[in-house]
């Protein structure tokens, strides 16, 4: 598939996760088997002690898999995570956190994607602070 | 520690963490080792295709687990969560998300949690949506 | 299925599991959704520390997990791990390993199971040192 | 520390470890941070369908994660596994399986390694079969 016919079928459904708009997120990059989804940093999203919150770095990292898997099946199907692992690394702070996911094994049943949640402070710098291993199913779509 | 200093000091940390306002989710129930935390059903917090989205399943279940492990430290300590791994066992429908968590092995370094987090339906039914094992750490107080 | 049925139909696909042999573990009990395996400790099985390795924990659960899931499937089917997180609780010491599955949420494509696997003494107490969360998934036969 | 003494180190601990011997596993290679863990394929080894079983493919993987861990820890330390996550990606045939780790994230508390299980058939070619991401922890020597 050309490349902006994927990104367009990824943002078409990307645009129907409310979630999405709530945590300010946006793709950053799309091609076979990768993902890359940012969302700034908002104090409106932290946990107890001011740091991005956990779940809100697993979102990112769910969808960044999730896209990145979408990108392997055919238009027309969409894709519903399984399960994931992730481990938490260092305390989410910065500016900018990039969920970056590949698809490590694709399969017709089932997908392992993994994604590194990392967090961009302002002088450009970045920290690896999330790691996650998931499994994601095709769907029929919504 | 008596039930009402317990519930006073976990609501003080939860009351810190800006995105549950934003996922408008508050604890329900907790006791020694156990937390019960909900948040209403919302078209803003969705996936594609219009359930609730797994990050916000797991943001409830994580936070569950981190202040049913938090009942069991001294006040003045803090918890954070090293890894935790989900399932997803349903399609997230329903007007209510409830997180229930235990502490299955508590720890000075290590505690082990599950949560399991239940949707529920108008007529009152639940529906067992997604299941969650997480390693929580103690941390300095914000 | 009748009960015996059910033993015969695991215990013939247990039988084929050369490394069953090797742990010598054996198939305590087995009903619809549920299956006990144990194995003795062993010298020959253990880590660095002279505990129960680990991976032998972890045989352990997954072959109770998968057993519990099979009691589900119709005859004629195999059963495969997906994917696996294990926490391990304590140190593994005792005379006797019993991992107990029970299926969480079954599923045509997906069934996820929980496994716990206990330390026996030589008193007869039990210790719980790890705690399984498991996604199965049909086979053919072998 | 020399490479050399690294190696003796980790043999060290690796041959108090019963089930390296049982399941024949050796140590391919090793340097800060990194471990690569070699077993042949036995049919004593093997699931219902006469796959290596996931069991073996877990305790490499564990055993090339917690090595990967100990070569940054100071000599006099032991390294305990907290949990894992694996997933299976392929069935587990071949001559040679091969585990091969590195640490994600050293810590004084918590260390996130990832390993790879690969299976090596007859004609030198490698299929990946497994992925770890695991949690470590220091631990008092033997």
């Amino acid at each position: 598939m050309a490349s902006n016919e994927l990104l367009r079928r990824i943002e078409a459904s990307f645009a129907l996760q409310g979630l999405m708009r709530v945590i300010e997120a946006r793709i950053a990059e799309v091609s076979p088997g990768r993902c890359v989804i940012e969302a700034p940093f908002r104090k409106t999203l932290t946990q107890q002690q001011g740091f991005l919150h956990a779940g809100v770095l697993t979102t990112l990292a769910d969808n960044a898999c999730g896209y990145a898997t979408l990108t392997l099946f055919p238009p027309g199907q969409e894709v519903l995570t399984a399960e994931f692992k992730v481990n938490f690394l260092r305390p989410a702070r910065g500016v900018l956190a990039i969920a970056r996911a590949e698809v490590l094994k694709p399969g017709r049943t089932l997908t392992v994607a993994r994604a590194e949640v990392w967090m961009r402070a302002e002088d450009g710098s970045e920290m690896l602070c999330a790691a996650m291993q998931a499994t994601l199913v095709p769907s029929a779509t919504a």
